[in-house]
């Protein structure tokens, strides 16, 4: 592991980063991948430090992805939803992180439904944060393990054309991907339904295309978006069905695809909306992803501890 | 410690087991017991593996047990329950339990309300599971504790008579005791109102007595399962206060029964309903079969994570 | 660390402990608070030890300082809520705990709704039992830590003129603080509306003023009490706009205080009502408190597990 070269206290977006960080962060995913494939799974690295995790929206893999990780670099994590806290007492967001920082825990996961407040907490308190997800923002950990399941199955990403399909209005994960493969010099093509897709989008550095079939054509890379029913997506789409038949990928669609394509979706899955069963268990590289949001995470827990 | 003899990549019924393995179990635990009673309780055994625990219906003592037998065996431990997961997002529990093996979990504990969804989840992972009740089919591990708590207690289970009282019908506990006592070779008793017996019981090789005083005649051990209101059973008992005329353990009943009878109830305990308070808390082994689930616990935990 | 002189099984509140008991906490609490401060946060003294957190309130900086104070001790800590657990299917706290002892936990940490719960409890168990706020009795640690605050800040306790200014008829807080600043000789005032000032409160040896300008008149120390919405306390104080301008602290109303008072609070905070947020966020000790809180914790598992 190497943290020369890093100076950030907060990873916050993959916006504000250079290609150079980025690169720091995927070298050192490279080598906690390695450490979670041994025996002993464990490294003695982060021994008395804590991370504090705060999810205020419901997450499976990315909180017990950054639990694990700390616990693979042996730091003690502290866990805490909205529900069980003083948030329910009316105390601001603001204070119960400051009152964390009070107990001198060393970094802060958070997942908040509001887009930029993590950034604003990070302007106010001395530790260091990390954004598992703001809003319909960022959602910077998964577009850097996004990222390095590209770097670890293709061998490099400039050049690579990458297809991004699905909800890119709502999608944090389709923004941080965005940015760090422009960084990178991918070339990405997002691909939705009109009413899902952003009318400034091309400001990213993206084409845009209404045909998935247009939008297939040579790609190296193709990231599935989920259909978030839960943000209330329904409504902006004529139904599952018909999304399904235009942007669904299955078995048919990819025949016309490159062999060699690489099919990712951040999960959880919606079988048989945006992917069919299975693309999703015999094609797709979503364990993978999993797995890889491991590494990826143990080295930014990693960075930002050891500044 | 000693795991020569076991096989096995999961512990999801005492149906399935042999007479051996259940005794390479109880063994086992014999040595984890004595742990539990030392100044300092851990062992550093399980350094650096990973133990899931997935808890889909409320629990305290089984996930409470589970979790600590991990941490005394020194793995970390990941919790979830089906509310703050994506489970919320529709994802399904197999592929909630792929992603965790993706992340190179070693073993997963869990309890689920549906009768045989731990066995074809175990199926389709490589990583060790454990059933910690799975609907109204078998709940392992509180059969193992009460084959130790019985062998602890008594020295021996061949020959014991047994007799088990209360909602048969509806008891995981009853259907693992049961396998696991008559694989020891004792014989056992069930007993309990008429609607709650199981019309073919006595195709597993148990006596059906609907009396009580019948039942208790000349029984080693009594096994008081809990009447689970919170599976809807009062509709199918008259009331509470018949329930526990005819059934409930009382002072009064036990002047008829052996002196030396071993009382066990796997909690938690409906007081004054199957089993009076002064029976609970001066005859019974109640809090005694929680300290020996520890340490079958730690033993069945050792033994799928070093297969 | 020294734990001579410390005999006590449990800490269930300040009324019971003598002088000689609360110093000897506070020392060991300003050698734990040297601790947080290090590098690596986390001593081995606990090591192969269990703290239970059961926390059946909303509550975050109390459990978490718990938590964390014990994870930096290096014992293991195992938390549950009432909402996951068995006592949804009916059991009784009292049994819950039993099963917690039964298992070789060392310690457990309540915080119940119920005024003295903590306290029978703790008679009925040999484990330690931390009293972590029971209804509107007492809050312990709380106490403690805002002693140790002064003590810090101060130099010294006795002969310092103490205002406590809120709702001293609900507050655990007002009442452990008063226990512990008369046994240190601490002079006390309670300042607040008639409806939220208890009718024997002198009994206590603190003096009552319904004058926020004359109780804080000469006070070395102000501490803020919260008004405590979720206590329904709304109805018995007319507005809280009245309720900020007779009694809530702003910067017109501390100009004539003296200029080196401490003020306090416990957390969390009602900005605007009971405090101003420049008082607050410039002015106050509140996040300092925060800080020994867990020095002062981490002192009193110390004490109790080495008894």
């Amino acid at each position: 592991m190497e943290s020369r070269g890093w100076q950030r206290k907060d990873l916050l977006g993959l916006e504000e980063l250079s290609k150079k960080e980025i690169e720091i962060i995927l070298e050192n995913a490279r080598s906690f991948k390695e450490i979670s494939e041994r025996e002993i799974k464990k490294v003695p690295t982060l021994r008395g430090k804590t991370v504090g995790l705060l999810f205020f929206e419901p997450s499976t893999r990315t909180k017990l992805s950054f639990e694990l990780s700390a616990k693979r670099l042996s730091a003690d994590t502290l866990s805490f939803s909205s529900a069980s806290s003083s948030i329910v007492k009316g105390e601001s967001l603001l204070d119960t992180i400051k009152n964390i920082e009070a107990m001198r825990v060393d970094l802060v996961v958070i997942r908040s439904s509001s887009s930029g407040a993590v950034f604003q907490i990070a302007q106010q308190v001395s530790m260091g944060v990390i954004n598992a997800g703001d809003g319909c923002h960022e959602h910077p950990t998964q577009g850097l393990l996004d990222l390095f399941t590209i770097y670890q199955k293709k061998g490099r990403i400039e050049g690579l054309k990458v297809c991004i399909v699905g909800d890119i209005a709502h999608s944090r994960v389709a923004r941080s991907d965005i940015y760090g493969l422009k960084k990178l010099n991918a070339e990405v093509v997002v691909c939705g339904p009109a009413t899902l897709i952003p009318s400034q989008i091309e400001k990213l550095g993206v084409r845009v295309s209404y045909s998935l079939e247009e939008a297939l054509k040579d790609a190296d890379v193709l990231n599935i978006l989920r259909i978030q029913k839960e943000r209330g997506v329904d409504c902006q789409i004529p139904s599952w069905r018909e999304y399904r038949q235009q942007f669904g990928i299955t078995r048919e669609r990819l025949k016309r695809a490159r062999k060699d394509i690489l099919i990712m979706h951040p999960g959880p899955i919606n079988r048989g909306v945006e992917i069919d069963s299975e693309i999703a268990d015999l094609s797709s590289s979503i364990l993978e992803q999993v797995n890889n949001g491991l590494a990826v995470r143990m080295a930014i827990i990693y960075l930002l501890a050891n500044r």
